[in-house]
């Protein structure tokens, strides 16, 4: 690594550090799946609220029914029948039962359920005046939820900083929060620079290609959590480039691809140096060696390299961590998997290597050898988006290596799993 | 496992055996991103679509710098200065070299990129006119991207039956699509049922509960890609019931809660009955043994266990899959990671348990252990939600075992991890 190039990580602090949470927003319950907490939930009710039955059966006295069993029956008398949703008014007396349906208030006087399939219908057992027969004896509290049993009233049930899965939707629901607070999702400004670019829609002419970058980022924001917006072109002009990076107040993020290396007519460069507070560095890495970071009227502004498999790796290992880490999250890597490389290997030993690649699990690895194999998803010019679509990982090849042979255990950052997955 | 009782295997295969993909449907590119392809993607264009710099330099004939180094450079003559976008109409002749920036197409004549890097600008060497000295000799070819290089004219670029990610995004765009077919996600009915239902803003009075299932739901369908509509609450009488269940024609599928169990207040069934073709099953499972099967109206129809952690598990292990089928993926099965339970276990022997868990990856496991630990997320009642909102797992315990001690090796379903995940 040469001495004017920053390495991968020192490139990631150097970002997240400038990176911070954004202010918490009130959503519909709905839309706080996959959001980060941003406050405490408290109970201000029990759940269940009151003592139900967890069984369709009778309500009881234990008492009552000692010794009973199929043979010899204890025959209760059967004083009301209570549906969920209703509350009984009358109260269960030595020798009497109530007919009672799964999540009912238990009556007063009961103590206990006697699940159906363990009674026998006598004279119209199912409505008040029957009898029902009782074949097994009950214990106090058999079958029955007791009131707080899930929740308690006061406390904490979720907690600011954790993630909402679809449980925590439900409980949500249960506790009567119909809206809640979760960090929100940043708007993130994407924006294309070069005149060779076309629209996706054009015929390119001579020399021009279609503008497929804003896509691809686009679709890695959304992956992402945020919500991107997408402002189009930016033209080898001054003039061009302002009009559109000036936009970056209006944004949380602003992402571009291309006009940042050394090229005479980047122009990005120039602009970016007048209106924006921004470091240009030389990452250690390959794909995507120049990036830039910086403000541009506040906003973080993050300027990927051109080529699209740069654009896409950059935005992985640079803009991801930062989207996360904006929405709230903790956890900003892509879990990890240790794999045996499969194939001999070559790179430049000044960097580190993200090569596009595929990790499948082996039925039976070799003793003390990872239980994944990794392999190529194809040919590695940073031009080509074949091997990036086929991948669901990148093999991260150390600095400091050049010949790299197949049975190397190398690592792979999973593109298929979600950060905090264990 | 008694006679009457399905596997949870046989349950699963009768759902999925009836489910039937849905109809492609045309998108916006960015719309889809995690949908199944309907059709073959096939370029008319090159990617990419000439050859081109993949760096900035200047563009020589390989001849022209045999033997060049620091020391003894080869001066050439600049014949032009090329931008990205612009095609030359200069040709670079013996003793000639053209300025070059990355992405700008090849001159005539050249064959061959010396780096800016491996240069020194003599005379005005960035201007037509000028001299360069290149202190390296090239060899043809050297940093020039051919034409089809990732993607040839006439080449199935992605395939009917694979899933859309960011990169196909992106290659969709070289390409010039702007919309595609992909299989559409299903719009899901959700009907809760039951007299002790109230909306999630309203106060629970005596013997009611908030309808959290009705959210829990759809927050599931979200994770899945489906789209949810909440139809509310149907209440405990044959109008209002048949009102809200008759409208499943309106979807691709209907989900209700509660309502089909062994309650004298049960009216779904009844009302399914007339209106559907139903199979009511009891599937040896815990929780969530009674699940209800089939078509109203033409529309699958699944009637899931009202316990808030019945539904759930019920939707994961039935619903899911069938939305991931209409959706048309393949893989519907969520990964499984083997683990060693972390504690004493119990459970009735005649079906198989689905506890609420939380696998850990284990730092060094013993020879022949598994890599991971499982341990319960909190107490299993089904009426619970807490320990569903804790876990990333669902253990799955076998049928056959009823005491199942701390050390065995059991499954695990990963909660928090896609389908499709190797």
């Amino acid at each position: 690594m040469s001495a004017e190039m920053l390495s991968v990580e020192q490139a990631r602090e150097a970002v997240l550090a400038r990176i911070a949470r954004l202010q918490p927003v009130r959503v519909e319950l709905l839309e706080s799946l996959g959001c980060v907490l941003a406050c405490d939930v408290v109970s201000d009710i029990d759940v269940s609220p009151f003592d139900n039955s967890a069984m369709d059966g009778y309500a009881v006295r234990a008492a009552d029914t000692a010794g009973a069993s199929v043979e010899v029956p204890v025959v209760l008398r059967v004083v009301d029948h209570i549906a969920a949703g209703r509350v009984s008014s009358v109260r269960v007396g030595p020798g009497e039962a109530a007919r009672i349906m799964t999540g009912a208030p238990i009556p007063a006087g009961a103590d206990s359920i006697v699940m159906v399939e363990q009674t026998e219908s006598l004279e119209n057992a199912g409505s008040t005046g029957g009898t029902v027969a009782i074949h097994r004896a009950a214990i106090a509290g058999d079958h029955v939820r007791l009131a707080g049993e899930d929740v308690r009233v006061g406390e904490t049930v979720l907690h600011a900083g954790e993630v909402v899965n679809a449980a925590s939707v439900g409980l949500m629901a249960a506790l009567g929060f119909a809206q809640l607070d979760v960090y929100r999702r940043p708007r993130v400004a994407i924006v294309s620079t070069g005149d060779e670019l076309v629209g996706i829609t054009d015929i390119p002419g001579p020399g021009q290609i279609r503008n497929s970058n804003t896509y691809s980022l686009a679709a890695q924001v959304l992956a992402a959590g945020g919500e991107p917006h997408l402002l189009g072109i930016a033209r080898d002009n001054e003039a061009d480039t302002r009009a559109l990076l000036e936009r970056a107040p209006e944004f949380d993020l602003m992402v571009t691809t291309g006009g940042v290396s050394m090229g005479d007519f980047d122009v990005v460069k120039d602009v970016l140096e007048q209106i924006g507070q921004l470091d240009f560095w030389k990452v250690a890495m390959r794909p995507g060696a120049p990036q830039t970071y910086g403000t541009v009227g506040g906003t973080p502004f993050f300027g990927l390299p051109g080529n699209p498999t740069s654009t896409m790796v950059g935005f992985e290992l640079f803009v991801r961590p930062a989207i996360r880490k904006m929405r709230g999250f903790t956890t900003l890597d892509r879990p990890r998997t240790l794999a045996t490389l499969a194939e001999d290997t070559r790179k430049k030993s000044d960097r580190r290597y993200f090569m596009r690649g595929i990790v499948e699990p082996v039925e039976t690895p070799p003793p003390g050898a990872p239980s994944y194999t990794a392999r190529l998803s194809g040919r590695q010019s940073s031009a080509m988006l074949t091997a990036m679509h086929r991948a669901n990982c990148l093999i991260s090849l150390p600095e400091g290596l050049s010949q790299i042979p197949a049975g190397t255990i190398v690592e792979c950052i999973r593109l298929d799993m979600e950060e905090g997955t264990p």
